[in-house]
C-alpha cells in the first residue's frame, strides 16, 4: 500500500480546470506532491442559451479543497480567456501572479476595476527568468501573439519538464521586440521534454500564419488609395501591435489618431505607460478635437469589430453614437475577423455602413495570432515531446492537431485530448488519465456569482419563449371562498389590446376551474394551483400552441 | 392635373413588399393601372432578438388595400424565402398562384399541412409559356438553382419589359434537365429591356459557381476512399439534384439508401412522384431496416446541415435519435455551408461528432447555388437593360451588384437599389422613386399571427434578460388597509434557496414602501405601483447590478 502510494506521488498530474466544454475558460493545474501550481485563469463568454449572463468563470473547488498545495498563478497573456476569471478566483485563492510586464499592467486594471489590487500580489518575469514554487520550476520564454508580452512556459517537475506554448505564433518579423525564442524551445527539447502543450486553434489551416507586419502594408496601401476621405479603423481593443501600425500610417501620411472604445483607451493607455506603445508627438487627438479637423486628416481607431451592439462602431452605425457620425466617402476597415458566433452581427454593422453610403473594407487588413499547422509541427520538431496534450480550441481543434501531432511521429497513445477535470498522471513510464476532479460553470451576472443555476436559466428561457401569465386570487382563511378574483395578468405572451376576448375566454376557463374545486371541497392551495396550471394551459395552448409560464399566487385575508 | 395623372399612370410601378430589411421575405408587386401582379411570396425566419418567434411573414396590406387589381401570384421557386408566405397571404388574397411543376409539388405540401389546398387555385407553367393576366404578360425562363424547376419571369408590360431572374446560377451541365436558357435571355435582350432584377447573393464573389456535378465527384471520390465505413450526409432537404448524385453514388458503391429527416423525406416523395427523381429499385431503405446491414452498405441522407437542434444529424450527435447512434469511424459529410447565423450551430454539431469518434469532411462537398460576378456579368450582357435593380440579398451584396452594373457601363443614376416599401415608377423615359407603401414584418407565434409586436418582444427580452419578480398584496377596499402581503415571488431572477437573506431584505423593502405609502395617505393604486417598483427596482440594482422586470398586483377585497 505505502509503495504504490510512493509511485502515484512520484508523478506529475495535469489537471484542465476549464477550457473544454466551456472554450475561452483557460486554467490548468499542475500538481506534483504537495505544490500546486496553475496556469491561467481565464473566463469565458456565454453561450446563446445562457440568458441574461454576462460572464463565465471556472469552478475551482478542487483548488479550494487542495489550497494548502496552491502556490501560484502563471498567466501567459493578457487575453481575457486567460486572465478574465483572476478577480474572482483569487478572492478565494490568495497566492501571488507571476507574468511579464504588459500582462501584469493589464491584469491591474483589472484588479483595480474590482478594488483587488492591494489584495493580490504580482510579480513581474522577464523572458528567461525562472521562477521556483513548490516542487515546481517555470521558466518564461518568449513567443508571438495578437497581444504583446505573451510567454511559453517551461514547467520543470521532479517527473519532467512539461512545454506550455500559451497562444502562440511564429512571427519571424514582429512589430514590437523579439521574434518567439525558437532557440529556447530546441534547448529545452535537447533536455528532453515529457510533454507539449501546444496551442490548437488554428491546428485545422495548412501553411504559416503571416506576419502582422503584413497588415501594416495593407493600412499602407489604404491610406494611400484614400487621400480624401476619414478613415475609421475596428480592431481588438488588445492588439496594441496593431495599434502602433495604424498609429504609424497615420503618421506617415499626416492623420491625426482619435481612439474610441473604452477598453481599446484602457489598454492604450496602459501599453503607452509601459512603453508598448510609440506614439510621435501630435498625433492623438481627443474625440472632441475632431471637428477642428478635415477628414482626410484624421483616422479612428475604434473597438466593435466584433459587431457587439454596445461597442463604439456599432453606435455609430446605428446613428446612436454621440460624437460620430457615419457619412458617405467615410472608409471603413474592420481589422479582423467575426469570432464564431459574431458572424451575423458583424454582417448587419456592415450593411447598415454601405446603407450610410460608407465603403467598407476587410480584405486582407488582419492576420491570426495562432499557429497554424506548419508552425505547430516547427515547435513539435523543435520540442520533441514524449507526450502531447493538444490545448486551446474546440474539440475540432484538439482532433486536427491530434492529427498533425500523429502524422509527426507521436504514437497515438501518447496523445491525450483531455476534458476539463481529467486527471492526467505522468512520468517517464508512462501517462495515463487516472481520475475526475469537480469542475463547472460558474454564471457572472451583475454582481452574482453563481446564483443564477439551471433553474434560472431554464425559467429565463421559458419567459423568452412565450412570456408569462399571472394569475392571482384572494381566498378567505377558514372558509377557502374566493373573495377577490381570479385575476389574469400576462407579460410577454400577447399583445392584450386586441385579444381581449382571449384574456375573457381564459378569464371564464379559471371561473370554471375555481367553480369545480369548490364543488368539490378542494381546499389544498397546491392542488388548486395545479388545477389552474394544467386548465389554464390546455386552453391557451388550445387557442395558440404557446406555453407560457402559467404562475398561480393565492392570498388569504 | 388630368394631363398629369395619365402620364403617370403610363408608367410601371415596382414595389418590394418585403426582403431587404428582412432578408428571405421576398414579395415584389408589379403594378400598371388596374393590374397587379406579384413574384413570390416568401417568409423570413426570426432575427436573434424575436424572442419566441417562429416565423415572420410580410405585411401585405398595400396588396389587400388594392385586392380588386392583384391578379395573381408568380412564384420562380420553391424555397421558403420565396413560398413560405403563401398560407398567410392567400388566406385574404386569393388569386391563383403560378408556377413550374415541382414548384407547385412543393407548394401543395405547404397548402396542405394549412387545410387550404382547396382553397388556392395553381397553374403549372412550362417554361417558354407565357401567361396574360390583366395588363401583363408573364414568361418562364429556364435557369438553375439549388432546387429544380427554377424560374426567371419576363414580365411584359405596356412600360417595357423587366427580366426578374429569381434566385439562380449558371450551370452548363446540370444533374437533371437543361442548362439555363441563355439564348432566351439573350433573345428578349434584343427586343429592349427596360429593367433587370438580377440575385444579388454572390454579387460580392468574383468568378463563375462551380456546377453542381462537381459535387458528385466529390461523392464518388468519398465512397471510394471509405469502403469500410458508414456514411451520413447532411444537406438541404430541397436540393433534389445533390440527393440525386448521393443515391447515384451509393448505387455505384453498393450502398442502400436510408432518408431521415421530416421535411427532406417529404421533398423526396414529391420529387419522386413527379420524377425529378431517379432512384433505381431496392436502393432505398427504411430506417427500420438499416440494422439488417453491414456499415458499409449504408448511406443516410439526413436533415440538420445547419446545426438546427431539432434536426436529425444534431440528434444523432447528441444522442437524442432514437434509431441512429454515431459511433467511432463513421463518415459524416456536410454538403452544405451555414448560412450567416448558424456557424456556431453547425461548429457545436461538429465537435460532439468528433467527440464520438466519427470523420467529419465538408471540403468540396458543397456548391452554392447563385451567380458569382462573372455569371452575373454574363446575364446582363445578354439583357443590356437599362435600368438595374438588384435584388435578393444583404444591402452589402445589393451594393456589389450594383457596382458590378456600373463596371459594365450602365449609368449610375439607372441602377436602384431599392428599400422594402418603395414604389419605384420607371418607363423608357425615366424612373424614379415616387413613394412609399406601408409595409412591415409579421411575427407568427404558434397559431399567432401578428398577435405579437415590438412590446410583447421587448417585455420577452427583459424577462429573459433578468427575470420577473412579482410583489402581490391584498387591500381592503375603502381603507385601503393592507389585508395580506405584500408578497414575492420570482422567477428568471436568482435561485431562491441560497438567497433567502435577499428576499427578506426585499420584503422589508416593501413593508417599509406601504408604511411610508399609509403614513401619506397615498392610496392610488397606479401611485403605490410606482412606488414599489422604484423602491425594490432600486434596491435589487444595487444588491445585485440587475434590473428584473417588477410587477406589483393589487386586489382588494
Amino acid at each position: 500500500m505505502k509503495k504504490q502510494q510512493t509511485t502515484n506521488h512520484s508523478k506529475l498530474k495535469i489537471i484542465p480546470l476549464g477550457g473544454l466544454e466551456q472554450i475561452g475558460m483557460n486554467i490548468t493545474a499542475f500538481e506534483y506532491e504537495d505544490s500546486i501550481i496553475v496556469v491561467d485563469c481565464g473566463l469565458s463568454f456565454p453561450e446563446d442559451d445562457m440568458l441574461g449572463i454576462d460572464l463565465v468563470i471556472p469552478d475551482v473547488t478542487y483548488l479550494k479543497n487542495n489550497i494548502d498545495k496552491v502556490k501560484g498563478f502563471f498567466i501567459t497573456h493578457g487575453h481575457e480567456d486567460h486572465i478574465g476569471a483572476i478577480p474572482y478566483v483569487l478572492k478565494d485563492i490568495n497566492v501571488p501572479i507571476y507574468a511579464t510586464k504588459l500582462t501584469i499592467g493589464i491584469i491591474e486594471n483589472k484588479l483595480r476595476e474590482h478594488n483587488m489590487l492591494t489584495k493580490v500580489k504580482r510579480k513581474v518575469v522577464k523572458y528567461g527568468q525562472h521562477i521556483n514554487l513548490g516542487c515546481f520550476r517555470v521558466e518564461f520564454i518568449k513567443t508571438n501573439h495578437s497581444i504583446q508580452d505573451a510567454a511559453a512556459l517551461a514547467i520543470y517537475s521532479p517527473a519532467g519538464i512539461v512545454v506550455h506554448t500559451g497562444d502562440f505564433k511564429v512571427d519571424y518579423t514582429p512589430v514590437y521586440g523579439d521574434p518567439i525564442d525558437l532557440q529556447r524551445f530546441g534547448e529545452i527539447g535537447k533536455k528532453g521534454v515529457l510533454a507539449l502543450m501546444c496551442d490548437s486553434t488554428n491546428a485545422e489551416r495548412p501553411g504559416f500564419t503571416s506576419s502582422e507586419r503584413t497588415v501594416g502594408k495593407t493600412f499602407d496601401n489604404i491610406f494611400a488609395d484614400h487621400p480624401s476621405t476619414r478613415i475609421i479603423i475596428a480592431t481588438f481593443a488588445s492588439n496594441v501591435d496593431r495599434v502602433q501600425q495604424i498609429i504609424n500610417s497615420a503618421y506617415k501620411y499626416g492623420r491625426k489618431v482619435v481612439v474610441e472604445g473604452r477598453s481599446m483607451v484602457n489598454i492604450i493607455n496602459t501599453a503607452t505607460e509601459l512603453r508598448y506603445l510609440q506614439i510621435p508627438d501630435n498625433t492623438l487627438i481627443d474625440i472632441e478635437q475632431l471637428k477642428n479637423y478635415p477628414d482626410e486628416q484624421t483616422v479612428l481607431i475604434t473597438t466593435g469589430s466584433q459587431g457587439e451592439s454596445m461597442a463604439a462602431l456599432s453606435r455609430m452605425a446605428s446613428n446612436l453614437h454621440k460624437k460620430v457620425t457615419i457619412k458617405p466617402g467615410d472608409t471603413i476597415i474592420f481589422s479582423s475577423n467575426p469570432i464564431p458566433g459574431n458572424e451575423k452581427a458583424v454582417s448587419n454593422v456592415i450593411n447598415e455602413l454601405f446603407m450610410k453610403g460608407a465603403e467598407v473594407i476587410f480584405q486582407d487588413a488582419h492576420v491570426s495570432g495562432h499557429a497554424c499547422q506548419e508552425e505547430i509541427k516547427l515547435i513539435y520538431s523543435l520540442v520533441k515531446p514524449k507526450y502531447a496534450i493538444p490545448v486551446h480550441g474546440e474539440y475540432k481543434h484538439l482532433t486536427a492537431q491530434a492529427k498533425v501531432a500523429e502524422e509527426l511521429g507521436i504514437n497515438k497513445d501518447n496523445i491525450f485530448i483531455l476534458s476539463s477535470g481529467d486527471v492526467l498522471e505522468l512520468d517517464e513510464d508512462g501517462a495515463a488519465v487516472t481520475g475526475q476532479v469537480p469542475v463547472g460553470d460558474i454564471l457572472v451576472d451583475g454582481l452574482g456569482v453563481g446564483d443564477v443555476g439551471n433553474i434560472v436559466l431554464r425559467d429565463r428561457q421559458h419567459l423568452a419563449e412565450d412570456g408569462i401569465i399571472i394569475v392571482v386570487m384572494t381566498l378567505e382563511a377558514g372558509s377557502g371562498q374566493v373573495l377577490a378574483g381570479p385575476d389574469i395578468v400576462s407579460r410577454g405572451f400577447v399583445y392584450v389590446r386586441g385579444s381581449e376576448s382571449l384574456m375573457d375566454e381564459a378569464k371564464q376557463v379559471l371561473d370554471d376551474t375555481m367553480e369545480h374545486c369548490m364543488e368539490k371541497n378542494i381546499t389544498d392551495w397546491g392542488k388548486i394551483k395545479t388545477s389552474i396550471k394544467d386548465d389554464l394551459g390546455e386552453f391557451v395552448w388550445k387557442k395558440t400552441k404557446r406555453r407560457p409560464m402559467i404562475m398561480p399566487i393565492i392570498m388569504e385575508v
